[in-house]
Formats: structure tokens, sequence, C-alpha cells
């Protein structure tokens, strides 16, 4: 069993590695930590709540993270980052806000310094899909854990170009800073980022087949999902059809390392220029890797989104 | 027995990759072929013929290639190559012209063409260690060469930055768009680049058991050597202490792929704005990769540089 944390910003695919997390029986979701990016915080975590409460899972602490980058006094949603996933990060479908629990007192910051300080390093996942912020001042106000951490982000491009920029990926450029951040602290590391999940697409016809199970909970995801993949397509007109599963294959490779083949390499992130938010290697350890950082760089695509279906579909059919 | 086209800039690390070539008992240097970059083609050529005359082989034959790139009408050699290679590219150190043969009458397009296809696939490698002009300009002028054509090259950075820019490397940023036209071509490529060449290093120590051997091509490659040592570390006053052997790594590991460990990836060049020159791969390709295309990411540095000091001090030994 792992033992996770995912620090989501609700958003289309956040949703959907919300729903992985909880449909895989290896898996405990101990915690939902909300950062920004595709939507703000505030947003993010009454989707959290919201979405919980739709697949049965109201039980699962919800906590508050930082509301804004580390170089900046508040945050707004990147116009990219409301056509790709509604303004209210659901693709503006409905769901019921959750009547049954509100987010913790506890600040996400506190909740993932004695998450990590009161589990052992190899039973604990980390699961990072938007701006690094929340993790990185955890990090900074409790520097003992990042040998203790273990980290799987969604994020970053090591070997393909961003999607916000040519160089940068959407969650490290929220926060280049941050990730950087985090990069140097030593933590035990897998990013995967956009060398992998470009090569991971989800169909229409695999998006129907949540409607299919008759349920509301599996019409909302098609509806979302069908938002999802024609804003993709619009957005990429002779790319493959269909939509990428970003935030769901860290989880994935997070309870399943082997669905990713990685490469050891200690990451930086820039900060300057044009290549602002652009995840590279460090040249300073180069000739001295840490060995306890790696990028994802290849996957089993196939086996990857056929697991995806078979359970997110058996969650749905469990749900109203 | 591998044939060997190396297509120079000749330049300090050309001349060890040279010497590695002919040192090597596995390999059959059937030309050189001169390109621009860390000097002019004139110059280059010039040093071809003087080193192959030093180093006992006299009889290869030397053909200039294009000497210019092919987004210019002229080429001048760059102030960062100039001081890293010296005025000559040979660290101003003086070798004897050579007196006994000339640059051939054929140009170097036709000579790759011809030997490519005079040759089965898998019987010759081109060693690309400059601007990749000429071998664009000959996939371009006979397109049918492109599917028969093996092609190791030193340039290019995918998992490190750059080391003219922070997105470009210096052989790339001399003609992206040649560069480009190479990584469409379908051609079968090792991309052998900073990811890999910044990994490997020679020392002083080194350097100097050139000199040890009392012969005059020892004194010459020592000096040589320790020029280039000099300007690195001045250039990189907190790395690792040595020079980098860039381009005789692409030379040993067209000899011995198993040298390096390679990651399948269709390339591209950026060839606009701040990221002139950056290798990357090619998102159009990503889910529908070629397989012919690969990227050094890891190399076995001790066993690499152990057995170019063996090698090319033997021959040293040989020489006058």
């Amino acid at each position: 069993m792992t033992k996770l944390i995912l620090d989501l910003d609700t958003g289309i695919d956040d949703t959907l590695a919300l729903a992985y997390a909880l449909a895989s029986p290896e898996a405990e979701l101990i915690g939902v930590t909300g950062t920004f990016g595709n939507v703000t915080v505030e947003q993010g975590v009454a989707n959290d709540l919201a979405l919980l409460e739709l697949f049965g899972r109201p039980e699962v602490p919800v906590f508050a993270g930082i509301d804004h980058p580390s170089w900046a006094d508040s945050f707004e949603v990147m116009p990219e980052s409301a056509r790709f996933h509604g303004a209210n990060g659901l693709s503006g479908a409905r769901v019921p806000a959750c009547a049954h629990s509100s987010v913790q007192a506890t600040s996400a910051v506190d909740f993932i310094i004695d998450a990590v300080r009161s589990h052992e390093p190899d039973e604990l996942v980390i699961v990072p899909t938007g701006a690094s912020t929340t993790i990185a001042a955890a990090l900074q106000a409790a520097p003992d854990v990042a040998r203790r951490m273990h980290v799987v982000m969604m994020g970053g491009a090591l070997t393909q170009p961003g999607n916000v920029t040519p160089f940068a990926e959407a969650n490290v450029l929220q926060d280049p800073e941050a990730t950087n951040a985090l990069f140097a602290a030593g933590t035990d590391l897998t990013m995967v980022g956009l060398d992998v999940t470009t090569q991971v697409k989800l169909t229409r016809a695999q998006a129907e087949e949540f409607r299919a199970t008759g349920t509301a909970t599996g019409a909302f995801l098609s509806d979302m999902l069908t938002y999802y993949i024609d804003v993709t397509e619009e957005a990429h007109p002779t790319g493959v059809p269909g939509c990428n599963l970003h935030d769901p294959l860290a989880v994935a490779a997070a309870l399943d390392p082997g669905l990713v083949g990685t490469f050891t390499c200690d990451l930086m992130v820039e900060t300057e220029g044009a290549g602002r938010g652009r995840t590279i290697g460090d040249p300073a350890r180069v000739t001295c890797p840490s060995g306890r950082s790696r990028v994802a760089l290849t996957v089993d695509a196939e086996r990857f989104v056929e697991r995806f279906m078979e359970r997110t579909l058996a969650l749905v059919r469990r749900c109203a």
C-alpha cells in the first residue's frame, strides 16, 4: 500500500488524477492539498471537496496551500489555463457543491511537513500537479523533511518544448523559483513532464465510455473530457486526436514506477530571460549526480491508458 | 572494420578526434572533409593536411566543404571559438605545413555522396564535429543517400544548457537550418552532445603523458591540451578541472556504440528567437517515432578516457 498526498490545482486532468488515485487498490489517499495554476487555490479546494463527495470519499481531508507564487503578491489564472480547463476548472460542468465537509484549518504546508515526518520515506509519495509553491514552502519551513520526502511531480519538459513558451511547461512557469528550490533540496524526485505525458492520449470513444455507465458521475466526466478534447484539438489541429492524460500519469507512475522509463539527472529551473520556467539538467551536478532525481522519458502508454480506463470506470460505476 | 569519414572544423578537440580515429585498429579513415566552426574551412583543411602528415598518414584524402552557413554569404570565426582553439585552431602551436599532399579537387559534398552510395549503410559512419552545412548540402543534392547514411555527430544539447547561449551548442548554432535539415532527413543518427561530452574530462596530468613520450608530436599535443585546459578552467572556474573531450567521444561512440547509453528521440532545431540553435525533441513525432534517431545521455567516461589515452599515446609513440 502506498500512501499518497495529491497537491492539485483542480483542473480537468487533476480531476482525473484524483479519480485514478481513489480508484487504485494499492493507494491510500491521506490528503489533498490545494495549489494554484489551472485555477485559484480557493476554486481548487472547492472543486476537491465537491469531487471527493461525488466520488464517494468525502472523508479525505482537503488542505489549502499558498495561494500565490513566491515571486508575486497575488495570482490570476492565465487565459490559456481558463481556456483549457474552463472558468471553474471543470470545463464549466456543474458538480454539486460539497455539503458535508469543508477545508481543514491546518495549512497545507503544516500538513505536508507533519505527514513527511510521521511516515517512512518509502511509505508516502507526494504528487504535485500544479505550482510547486506549497511544497517549496514546506521544504523551506522544515529543511529536515527534504531527505525524507518522496515526490513524483507532473510538470516540466526536458526533451520536448514547453506548452506555454517554447521553453516552459505551465506548472513550472507558475513559480519557477519554487520548482527550482524543490530541485535543489535533494528530495527523492521523479519528474513526469511533457516528455511522457504528450505520449499518452485519451480518445473521444474512451471519453464516451464514462457516459455509458449510466451514472451522473460518468456523464459529468464524459462532458468534461469532451470539452478537454475539443480545446486540445483546436489548439493542436495537426496533432494526434484526443487529449493528454498529464496529471493521472504522475499518480500512476507514483504507484507503479515501472510504467515509465527514467533518466537519472539533477535538474534546475531557469528563472531569467526567455528561458524562464525551463527545466534543464544542472551542469554543476553533471559530473557528481545525486542519484536521487530522475526524469521520465519513456512510458508504456498502452498499458497506462488501459489501466486508467479500467480503474476509473470501476470507480464511476460505484458512484451515483 | 568500420569505415569513417570525419567532417571536421579542426580545432583542438577535432585534432584529438582525428588522432583517435587514426589510432583505432577497428577504424579505417577513408577521408576527412572540412567544415567551418572553430576555424574557417581554409584553415581547417590546412590543419587536417598538416596533422595527417604529423600522425604519419598523409595518404588520407582531405576534401574542402562548404565554407559558410546556409543562412549567410560568408563566415567569420566567433570570438569564443578563437579563444578556445587559438587563432589557427591549434592553440597557436606550430605544426609544420604539409609538404606532400594537398586538398582534393573533388568537393566534400560529392565525396560524401559517392562514399555513401558505394558503401553498405552499416559499413560507413560519418562523424561531423562542426557545422552541419556540408552534410545537409549532400542530403539536399542527393536525397537518395538519406536512408543509407549513418551519422554520429558531435553537437547539440538535449538535457543540458548550451555552451554559447543557454539554449544552443556551438556546432549547431553555426548553421541551425542545416542541422535541422539533417534531423528531418531520416538518416540513422546518433547525437553525441553536451549531455555526455561534459561528463568526460582530460586532466593536466594526462595531457603531460603525451610530452613524456619524448616525441615532437607528443610535445605538440601536450602544449595544445594545456592551452585548452587553461582556457576551459578560466571559463568555468568552479567546474571540474581539465578539459572536455567533445569530438573524440563522437568518434569513439561511432566505433563502439556501447560506450554511451542513448534515448531514442526524433529531434528538431529551433531556428527562431532566443532559442535559435536549440536541439529539442520534435513534438510532431513524439507519438510516431522513426526509431532512427537517438541521443547519447549517459557515457562510461572512465572506460572512454582510458581507451583514448591508451590509443592516442600508442599513435604518438609511433610518430616523430
